[in-house]
């Protein structure tokens, strides 16, 4: 058993750097509900209608209104209007530009989750190019050109936003 | 005002397809309360032990205790030993393998965080490539090598393990 002790000049730097405004943080407070994810999953696989996405996702009515609602406040979908034959006018859900730029979240997701958690018959979602058909994955790059393959060679830093805890 | 109709011919495919088991859904799952991602940030900043956990983030005791020994069951985390000055021994918590390999998740919602969640101030937090310093970025690209820029390139398909709803 390898037992470590430290001293003040390994205290982790990171304690001296408030968490409060952690963008990482606030981007799960808007995703980080099961339903939510649901209701972008209906919306990013073409299922645009309130019904056919309570149907298919078996997101509650009221759940799926709230989670609509607040996507839409936050400016991730828009509400575009369409006619069923003989019915009055309804709203689809379509995903805005801000609502598109989280597929390399969900495209990270659909990755690890490829790898970790489904089962011998393989994943049953896969992301693909709309040019070449091929796979799509998330992967690591730096501002010099550099990919990542090791997320060791990874490391947080504080950014423009940073606040010292005092 | 636009709107628009359908056919049987233009109902989304998706349709056909269960959602039950979505690993997206299923990663979300793990990772998809405040608190753990609070818990897993502490870990990537290198804030690996409990107290210091706790003070730094101000997750609650219980709740932080729970979130870890989550983490420790689906093997994002291990525990690992440490003797602090005249005490007892404690365990330390760093991430495994699959642990290091949610870093694509978490850059790309730090990177669509930086984006649209923070202030005038810019982001708290940044990726950097140690190699390099640069700053690290999630970018989608496929298997026959091209870049995706634009997220409207990308589809969701059904994958080996998707099921047809009968």
């Amino acid at each position: 058993m390898t037992v470590t002790t430290r001293t003040a000049a390994t205290l982790p730097l990171a304690l001296e750097w408030s968490t409060d405004n952690c963008q990482v943080a606030r981007t799960m407070a808007i995703l980080g509900e099961r339903a939510t994810i649901e209701v972008l999953r209906e919306v990013f696989n073409g299922v645009r209608r309130f019904d056919d996405m309570h149907r298919h996702s078996g997101v509650a009515r009221q759940v799926l209104s709230n989670r609509l609602a607040m996507l839409v406040d936050e400016g991730i979908l828009r509400r575009v209007p369409y006619r069923p034959e003989g019915a009055r006018v309804r709203h689809e859900y379509r995903p805005t530009a801000k609502g598109l730029d989280l597929y390399p979240i969900l495209t990270a997701m659909a990755d690890w989750g490829a790898r970790y958690v489904v089962g011998p018959e393989g994943a049953p979602v896969e992301m693909a190019h709309r040019g070449c058909g091929s796979r799509v994955h998330a992967v690591l790059e730096c501002e010099s050109g550099h990919r990542l393959d090791d997320p060791r060679d990874v490391a947080p830093v504080p950014g423009p936003g940073a606040t010292r805890i005092s």
